[in-house]
């Protein structure tokens, strides 16, 4: 693989087209912190399949509208061109495309807003970047939560939106039944699975093992994070009594599972110590999960990635100096 | 008319008094961007004409009041000498003082808060001021905004409020119908204008021709953002299906002109690509418009200017350097 | 009493039990800003009492329990052993200890969450104070805030929290009765002491009273800003029109409390321009108290210390040059 590696490296320094391809690639893979154009392929390939599978090609369409706006914004916008080259510019974009067409029926507005929303996105990933540096810590998926918040909010306001997947709105009742456990291996396989695919909206088992084969492909322990930070994620919301049918379709897992991969692997170097503070990260992201889902009931959005973004804050802010950091590039610096 | 400036320059050099009227003028100004005690003074006179032809005197006094006890609050609190003379501690109070008798009744609880709250509102000022300073960001109307939200919702908390002009609370719900586009050439004119009168609450035409005209005076080009802002909003909000009444009341209009005014002409110096980012702008402004009248409905309270605060901490903090930045003082330092 | 004290340092600094003792009692006393073992020692006091009395052991155990996660927390994360010395990792935690069994019933989910959350509140203290260090602003109790918060809002969506204490979810509506302005000075005594009570989420005289004394003990003026806070704050709220029984319970006034002690004497050393913004701050953080009241109204949870927070970063900020600053370290700098 290595060696598939370096001669598509080769090609990418020599012709503009390819590179550009490659910064896409890498574009798609930095969702999950990887600076990796052989794992965005894989990235690319499961929301493909996804897409087509749960019949929603629409999904598809928008990630690769959304990465390419995303990308090109940056350019447009004047921002370091090494944070472009690492796809830094594009993981916002990607998933704003793939969100919009999940909520909404496919009208020209919704892609006049995929267009506009993943150049905005852009826009937002330097403005929090830059709030950030002040602290040395990354805007996570923090711009493409804002961004795909705001269009999803103006929806409720406007007539010409079609909304077809958001939650009614409605005050917080707690749920009077707890979760069955899930006694069945099987079931919570691919529970495990769909929460690694909903970190891009999908929910497909066969979507999560691409994006863990793709994550394999960057770095094995990102990909042991996220099935672990997965797992994780089901144990806790069955303790605290979490919706089976969420739990099954993955819902309760995928801010986890970027939380795992993030903490554990991504900012830090696995050590036993990180593995801790990865495991009380990840739990604390399926409670913010919960408190989430809540405060946005009201407001009839769903909470995206806004966990993870948090969790990952708060986390990472303490800048513990006891843990050996990482020593690869810690994501954006715009 | 620079030579009647000249002599007015002259004239408050020499008077302690004359220098006090020129500085709250120059807060009044300072909504919109402007350091001049010209526009002002066209600025004072809009409010009172609209105060008085919709029947709503109590904001003019409003106005006053919170002009002269926000500038004063500022020197009590120590404020910087040259911010207070650029009427930078002006602009919050005057927008609490039109904002409160607006929304409540005109009760002795409502006057002890026009003081109280213009007081307030910089503190707030001077808070947000020194937070934002780190990143050489403004403060923009965020003081008045704050300031009149703590207000307005702890109104629905106390008995003694009397609340006339405020949305009932209410759960999101998308309008069915969409905006029948405006076609007549008088309405739409018509909209522009109160647009830009309803940055002070106000929703009447002439006053948004004063607003322009006292703006001409300080600055040409603003003057043109300022129509072309509220033109521009009306065209986003049809294309969205806004609601025909809040865009024929310039309701989707007053924080887009702010944002236009604010990109286009006082933190960047015009030039094309300085209005295709102002554009840019603008467009999201109206976004936002939507987006925070969802956000707040449960809570039963008008997004103020909030929409444009954000739009305009956002594009700015990006600080694009592509663009050369205006040779003017860019507001507030406090 | 200095006697005794300094025998009680000598122990202290002889014993390494007792040392910790010493930590955990000023981190008791650190929620009022006190660097006092003593003050911590009848802060601990006045819970256990009021616990009994009230018929909620499971407050006290809380606290304890809170109090010493919260600061063992810190020794794990390694925060800095000074700032662990003063006890300020040890306030957040026995707030979280004291509130979570106020609104929750005692299974064994709550006491799992007892722990984790005072782990937790630790991090969010490590990282906000991180955040703030910026501006040279504590953290103040917004880590036990933040950390209650999430704890309260998952509530309505897990099954497996038993909710006893919180209030439902609802949309604002204002109440058409004003308060009678109690007019009976026993009844108005003993809110003012409930009032300092209610900063641990008790509503004893008894209580209140021990935490006057035991402030008292530590700073005479801090005490005395105390009583003074919760009288304001029920001045202002009868002036605003509250809910009777929520000013004799005490909920109008703990913030207030904090707020006072704060700016009048612990991040200043009073004069009378400082008891004026001290008083300003005072009868704001009421104001607050009604607006956060009705803001979170929709999501079924308490404001919680919130009020005092905001009022103290909005009226620290500033930084206002006039007032000498206070020569007693000024609380958190991990």
């Amino acid at each position: 693989m290595t060696e598939r590696k370096n001669a598509w490296a080769r090609m990418a320094g020599n012709c503009h087209f390819l590179r550009w391809v490659d910064t896409l690639l890498r574009g798609a893979a930095q969702v999950m912190f990887q600076d990796s154009a052989w794992c965005g392929l894989f990235f690319l390939l499961g929301i493909a399949w996804g897409a087509w599978a749960e019949g929603i090609p629409e999904v598809a369409l928008g990630a690769l509208v959304g990465l390419v706006v995303g990308t090109l914004a940056a350019c447009i916008l004047g921002a370091p061109g090494e944070d472009i080259r690492k796809g830094l510019h594009g993981y916002n974009g990607i998933l704003v495309g793939c969100a919009l067409p999940t909520f909404f029926g496919s009208t020209a507005v919704c892609w006049v807003l995929v267009v506009a929303g993943s150049f905005f996105s852009t826009v937002v990933m330097l403005a929090v970047s830059r709030f950030l540096r002040t602290w040395k810590v990354s805007a996570m998926t923090g711009p493409f939560v804002f961004t795909t918040w705001f269009i999803l909010l103006a929806s409720y306001n406007f007539a010409h939106f079609k909304i077809t997947g958001l939650p009614h709105p409605s005050l917080p009742a707690q749920p009077s039944e707890a979760m069955a456990m899930l006694p069945d291996v099987e079931v919570l396989a691919r529970a495990v699975l769909k929460g690694v695919s909903q970190v891009f909206l999908i929910g497909n088992e066969v979507t999560g093992l691409l994006f863990l084969v793709g994550l394999a492909g960057a770095s094995l322990p990102a990909s042991i994070f996220a099935w672990c930070g997965s797992a994780v994620a089901i144990a806790t919301a069955a303790f605290l009594g979490a919706d089976e049918r969420a739990v099954a379709e993955g819902l309760y897992q995928f801010s986890a599972v970027l939380t795992a991969i993030g903490l554990g692997s991504a900012f830090y170097s696995p050590n036993w110590r990180v593995i801790l503070y990865a495991l009380l990260g990840t739990v604390f992201t399926v409670v913010a999960q919960g408190a989430l889902n809540v405060a946005l009931a009201p407001l009839g959005i769903p909470t995206l990635t806004f966990p993870f973004v948090i969790a990952a804050w708060l986390f990472l802010l303490p800048n513990i100096q006891f843990m050996p950091e990482s020593h690869r590039t810690p994501s954006p610096s715009a």
